[in-house]
């Protein structure tokens, strides 16, 4: 065996505990009795430990230093290996612990501040939580920016600078959008009845089979909020069904199809390696997001799927194709990312990039961050947050230090822009089998020119290699201009 | 921390690990997509080969040498990790790899010779397997007797002697029951027609409840095979259908309620220990069996099962509870253990001791198993045996090297004798209450007597201090004397 193979042989071993502990997460959130918490806790600390202890092995800062790649691929796979074998040793273990305790505990006080719409309650928290993540992102920075630290775990290559100009591009045009969308006076429908959740979830299972999302190597099960879990084999996703809105639990679906059909595509070469999993939260996102939007609510899409919902049931309050396409994407002001349509959501993430920065930074601290949230609120949607909840406390992330993985969300939608504009040049007749359920030319398209790489190029290559430019948020702008000038007139 | 707590701290870890090990054993049996099985092939393995090494970790020798119990039940802990320790360590690496590989293959030959009806197709792997399962005998019993040794594995402090001695008076008592029952011109009926498998599964899950099994730490689900999945705070069971066989259904999950309510009573104390579960494979046979038999198809419980039959199915062939408690009881001559009833059930598995004891010892070969196995199957059961998928390759214990095994099945018929015995001695109304669906004086009798122990004491000790004597096979023969005597009048 040579050093190279025997680091590998020792990689695959951890990449496979790793998805041992990702089906444990599933197992969590779908099928646990409710009395397991406690010992699950335990189990899945458990094996964190023995994750941890692998991935600081020293015996992998000896192998890097002796192995010689056999092939170019090999070589991005020592790469992987080399970047976090030293993230990981860049921080120290107490650092690593005290960040684990904090975060598992500002989790349980963050859901209970929502609940009670008191953000006092959860600032000295969040405080905590933000100490140890300058703490970790400086350690990591090794004097370089502390915010470009922490974004390396979810987008490798990305620069906070960079982001700002590409989202300072965007954020104009987007209010611009915002304003002239809901200033029409064109009606659009709503969908507004009761749908029977078998209904739901029968119609659900056809749009991930259209997708190209394999069975045989993962299943469909319901959660509170939807996920896709795992690599490689055994890739599942989870949806949900809200009885009187059908499209959430549609959506839900294609969207995680899309991260799973991801995984699921990845050369079977790289499968337990480090590059058997998608490029980054970002390219990941744009294929659930270019699956979710630029397809599953194209108005070619949604004429098929007007008519599996004729099928399944009956006549349900919209008069036609056009209607339906346009209920689909009606826009709305609101308080909530998670509910926004596709002209409201980047305006949520680009002002959540700002202020995690600002406080990563320390230009910003946790006292004010209500009065910068709300301010930035007003400015950007036009009206004022009404309560924590729906404003500061929506969201999950901070409280569990994902500081670096918002602005994943927006530079999705940028590439699955870049990745539409692309793929609508290269291909001729995706319309055409997208109004027969038929997205194979497009997501065949995809399957080759992103999924099938894993991580073998980082995040912007990857994209320049499919689109032959580089990653640019004209063409998501173009995209929205177009679809919502007409949907709405303006 | 003290010596005793850093040692037990560590041990928690392991027993954690090995719940994750059980959680995807029971994810492979129940939801796993089919095309994973080789990427979860490898994941068990690289989990395999952390406990492994956690379980040899030569900490563990010195932490034994120095610490120091705090109470009586942290002698039996330490005990019970020397115990292990020192077995794992007596089996060098290699033969442990050896044995792991050979009986993967094994297993799945074993399954096409069954399928082939072909016992040369596996005879060169059971020998390979066997080969090794003496090497390791002989490795663990350090001089002693080596199939005593392999023993320990699934009944702590038995011996074969001492079992051979027990079974040689079952034997001769149980092959005069047989010819008698089988002998008696009383017409007992069948149940003999279809039954819709949602009215069988809802049966079912009224019967786990009405066995104590708490679903707030489990969860039913169905399997080709039935089992029992782990300890504490999350123990899973399942059932199978089969659609002209309810009672398949309701006395699988009735035994395999035995084994997980048995899981979920230990004291709390012990979670996640290694007292932290069942004594032995004989004692919680005892459970699952003393549930299914001695109270779940008694005259009294099935009385009420009747009652919930007929409102689930109507009228369905069977006259009265007389006639329901026959049928549920009728005896059948049949090659296969896993189909036999309570008279037959144990000659089988005393055939299986005798020749899996020879063969370990080498008085046996495996050239010469299949004589030897259909002659003894004339002489114990008067018919001859048709094909070896009936015979000798009926089972999977051999192809897993789970020899010394098979015993624990009858012990666990006798220490579920000897509890009978003793219960109805002490507690009052057992009947009673069982004819209302309610085991609780039966079953909080149990919990108090055994399944809150654990492996707190040794098997023998733990059956003698609930009965007041030790283990005999004279009480489990009085029952079946008196109950099939009365129900096919011989």
């Amino acid at each position: 065996m040579t050093v190279f193979q025997e680091l590998m042989t020792f990689q695959r071993e951890t990449e496979a505990l790793g998805q041992v502990m990702g089906r444990l997460s599933w197992d969590q959130e779908t099928v646990m009795p409710e009395g397991a918490c406690e010992q699950r806790a335990e189990e899945m600390g458990a094996l964190d430990g023995v994750l941890h202890g692998r991935r600081t092995d020293p015996r992998i800062g000896e192998w890097l230093e002796m192995a010689q790649a056999p092939d170019e691929a090999g070589v991005r796979q020592l790469e992987e290996i080399r970047v976090e074998f030293e993230r990981t040793l860049r921080v120290p273990a107490k650092l690593s612990a005290d960040l684990a305790r904090t975060t598992s505990l500002a989790h349980r006080v963050w859901a209970e501040a929502r609940a009670a719409n008191d953000y006092e309650m959860f600032a000295p928290k969040l405080s905590e939580v933000l100490d140890l993540t300058r703490e970790k992102a400086s350690a990591l920075a090794d004097g370089g920016d502390p915010y470009d630290a922490l974004l390396q775990d979810y987008e490798p290559a990305a620069t906070g600078a960079e982001l700002e100009a590409m989202f300072g591009a965007l954020r104009p045009r987007l209010v611009e959008l915002r304003e002239r969308v809901l200033g029409s006076e064109r009606h659009v429908p709503a969908i507004d009845r009761e749908f029977a959740e078998a209904g739901q979830m029968a119609i659900s299972t056809k749009l991930a089979e259209a997708f190209g999302y394999d069975s045989a190597y993962g299943r469909i099960d319901k959660a509170v909020h939807p996920f896709s879990s795992g690599s490689g084999l055994d890739v599942r996703i989870t949806t949900r069904t809200e009885l009187c809105n059908p499209s959430n639990c549609f959506y839900s679906t294609i969207h995680e199809v899309g991260h799973a059909t991801y995984e699921q595509n990845v050369d079977r070469a790289y499968l337990l390696t480090p590059l058997g999993r998608g490029a980054s939260m970002g390219v990941h996102e744009s294929q659930s997001r270019i699956y979710e939007n630029q397809l599953g609510r194209s108005r070619a899409f949604t004429g098929w799927l007007y008519a599996r919902m004729r099928e399944t049931f009956g006549e349900f309050g919209v008069a036609n194709e056009d209607d339906f396409y346009a209920a689909i994407n009606r826009c709305h002001s609101g308080f909530v990312r998670t509910e926004a349509d596709e002209v409201h959501y980047n305006l949520h993430v680009l002002m959540r990039f700002d202020l995690e920065r600002d406080l990563v930074a320390g230009r910003l601290e946790v006292t004010d961050l209500p009065e910068a949230w709300n301010s930035r609120f007003s400015t950007d949607f036009g009206v004022d947050v009404d309560v924590p909840a729906n404003g500061v406390l929506q969201d999950v992330h901070w409280s569990e230090a994902l500081f670096g993985y918002f602005p994943t969300y927006t530079l999705g939608n940028v590439y699955a822009g870049c990745l539409n504009q692309a793929m609508r040049t290269e291909v001729s007749g995706i319309d055409e089998a997208l109004a027969m359920g038929d997205t194979r030319p497009a997501t065949d398209w995809l399957g080759e020119k992103i999924q099938q790489h894993g991580k073998r190029y980082l995040p912007k290559d990857l994209i320049a290699r499919a689109t032959g430019a580089a990653p640019s948020e004209a063409p998501l702008l173009d995209y929205l201009d177009a679809k919502f000038g007409d949907i709405y007139g303006v």
